[in-house]
């Protein structure tokens, strides 16, 4: 809102907005294809309630195409199709929490999580992330479990971080959970997975049982108005309580042109080229600027340690917007989302630089 | 579910399934029109996220059909588009109700009211409709009013019995609520307004200050599965809380694309051509056959008086499917949508023969 403000004040060209996560890579033609030919059939049809879960078509597709990717066995009964991850995560949230428990967030995080296990009547509870890599604090989850705790909720790609979690972060995560006295649920939420730069993204049901995967077209299809995405679960019981809760949460079903359009497009790789040429410019940037930052694996995000203290404040007198990572639960560092035009970021350089100037004086 | 299974049995035709609620009239033409345009744009900006209460112009578009229509004065602050009405009632149960709090519903009523009152952890508080008309008993309303009632949910015309409350109905509903010595929200369920057959639909807020109106695309332009729809809310302290609950529910913002049309084609009108053939053609069958029931006002159901006490198991038998009351929260009546093909009609008139002959024998 205050980027919007002070554009209308300064410019549109003079205020270098970092502080979005709209994505920025064209939605692929397939899915404007694909919603046009859609369009062309039987509209009563075409428009009618699906049940609940989805549409079977659109199940099976997202099915085989979890199993033909992870060489892991989905069918559709393990998909749900929700109306976006933020449905997802919240149906998620009230199906396998009660009142009372718990649900371990790794910090920095989405800020939302906490607004849904709220919602859920449960209580999250925040675990440091490593402060070097920001990968999983593994001992540090540890530590916080208790017999109340229902959940952990993980995010990779990362935002605000930008990391993925390795392959051996998530056996390390997984044996602890499997070390509890009861079953926890690790939930993942998974919108950025197929924006990455080269660095796998392990497929978390392999390595722990009790795993539930959240995802989205938001990302992916550069669609993230349409609110279409998908919950897999293979577990009978939390399958059956997460359509419970989506229910009373006032879910009936997933758009249902989306539905059908998420389906047909669900093994479509985005254009990742733009966020990898932003990456690589900021990341030089701030080597030669001297501002720390995580290696930025995944999503389109930039995380970067505050040079001073009121640095957020600094960058917002050169007409330069950044979150700040209290917004994440975490105090000291900064999110940049770099979903921008690239000649935005060459033309922030100079005030960048004036900013570290400031710091430096 | 039944049905289905019915119809791979003895075939589609034998089937005379009266048990659904799918809009068969066809979308208009320019609801299709409209989104075939809109994939046209810059998809990027097109499927953005909107801001949680939607887009600006589609804000607009409703207030204005609203002040128009109901010559009401409303303006783009009163509306928060939905991903459906589902959503929308769900989240304004959340945000005027608290725990403990009533719900006063009128029965025979949709039962989801009771999930989302629930949800909100309230109490649904059923007060049967006057037993000839199904309109709004008024008194039972006023006994039933406690320190604890948050609000009343009204759905005109209504599902199931398509009665549309009167004028004077409404008038005296809203002096026992401004009797009442707290302030109660009136909640008006109206997805049917613009299926009706002749007779006027009151505007409610006309009539009580503390109304909210929750509408949506749904039977109106035949589109049910795409969930689009909105909230009208003048009182600024309960829009606020309708968009902190939606949040918390998981709503980010109403699917864009639909978002978008259906600002466009808000002031279309739905063909009640097919429904109004059905309806006079069960009339006339029912009048014939001697089976009581409520004058179809509106929406696409007929409510009827079930002649004996397994009235609905008999018509099963004869492969007729209805819905018994009792999942109305009422005993000794059943429903029929008439949102069916007028030959399926035609063709189950001797099945329902046969089942008042059982019946009277």
């Amino acid at each position: 809102m205050y980027g919007l403000e002070r554009k209308k004040i300064v410019g549109e060209d003079n205020v270098y907005d970092f502080s979005i996560g709209n994505p920025r890579s064209t939605t692929p033609q397939v899915a404007t294809d694909t919603l046009k030919k859609l369009l062309d059939e039987d509209p009563v049809s075409l428009h009618a309630y699906s049940v609940a879960a989805g549409h079977d078509e659109v199940r099976e597709q997202i099915a085989d195409y979890i199993s033909k990717t992870y060489d892991y066995p989905a069918s559709p009964e393990n998909i749900f199709v929700t109306t976006g991850a933020a449905e997802a995560i919240a149906s998620v949230m009230c199906a396998i929490a009660v009142e009372g428990e718990e649900v371990i967030v790794i910090a920095p995080y989405f800020p939302e999580y906490s607004v849904w296990i709220k919602n859920a009547l449960a209580t999250p509870v925040e675990v440091m992330a490593d402060p070097e890599t920001f990968q999983i604090d593994v001992n540090a989850v540890k530590a916080a479990i208790t017999d109340k705790t229902a959940a952990v909720i993980i995010n990779s790609p990362c935002n605000p971080t930008g990391a993925i979690y390795s392959e051996q972060n998530i056996k390390d995560l997984s044996a602890v959970l499997n070390d509890a006295d009861h079953k926890i649920y690790l939930v993942c939420d998974e919108p950025y997975r197929k924006i990455n730069y080269g660095k796998a993204v392990p497929w978390v049901p392999k390595y722990y049982e009790h795993t539930i995967v959240c995802d989205s077209a938001s990302k992916t299809l550069s669609m993230p108005g349409e609110r279409i995405g998908h919950v897999f679960c293979n577990d009978k019981k939390a399958f059956d309580a997460i359509s419970g809760s989506a229910r009373a949460l006032g879910h009936v079903c997933a758009p249902v042109l989306f539905q059908r359009m998420y389906g047909k497009c669900i093994d479509v790789q985005p254009d990742v080229s733009v966020y990898d040429t932003n990456r690589k410019l900021l990341t030089k940037m701030f080597d030669e600027l001297g501002i720390t930052y995580v290696d930025p694996q995944g999503a389109f995000y930039l995380w970067a340690k505050s040079p001073c203290e009121d640095f957020v404040q600094k960058c917002m007198d050169r007409d330069i917007l950044v979150v700040p990572s209290d917004s994440f639960g975490i105090q000291g560092w900064f999110r940049i989302g770099y979903c921008v035009s690239t000649e935005m970021i060459l033309n922030s350089m100079l005030a960048w630089k004036r900013v570290m100037a400031n710091v430096n004086n």
